[in-house]
């Protein structure tokens, strides 16, 4: 089964674009690793602290695996000093058109 | 600029798998339509009562004209009388891996 996630990462204030950044960094670094189907960074146009992440996998070992790369722990090192709160739904994908 | 969306949808409790099964009737109708980048949905595999929607359009434009369309319009008139609350972000696509 297909494993995914929806995420609102809420930056401290100013940071919003900082870990937009980083998150992006995420992105390319991913795209490399086997079974990352997508993984999307997006801003919110009302809130600029809040980054949006929605991931797709393979599967759920696909995604418990990336996090063990040290590039990844590296980034989330990097992004959790800015990071205030988080909102993290892990889901089942149903469809889709664009992937 | 690329637009996009973010939203968490909440059905009545017991009517999760209704409200995907209609979500995705709309994927499948969004991919016909100009502009629809991406249409993704999910079901949180912590509370089935929650689908979660990402969308990315080729501009905001695009977006907004989508909810014109009758059949989309039938499809939101279907959803509503099962859905109980929303979580929506309007969003800026940062970058992505996938598509």
């Amino acid at each position: 089964m297909k494993f995914g996630i929806q995420a609102v990462i809420k930056a401290a204030e100013g940071k919003g674009d900082e870990l937009a950044s980083i998150m992006l960094q995420a992105a390319n670094l991913l795209s490399t690793m086997d079974g990352c189907i997508l993984y999307l960074v997006q801003q919110s146009l009302t809130d600029d602290s809040k980054v949006l992440i929605t991931e797709v996998w393979d599967n759920k070992a696909s995604h418990a695996m990336s996090l063990t790369n040290d590039n990844v722990k590296a980034l989330i090192n990097q992004a959790k000093p800015i990071i205030v709160g988080m909102e993290h739904n892990p889901a089942k994908v149903i469809g889709s058109h664009g992937i």
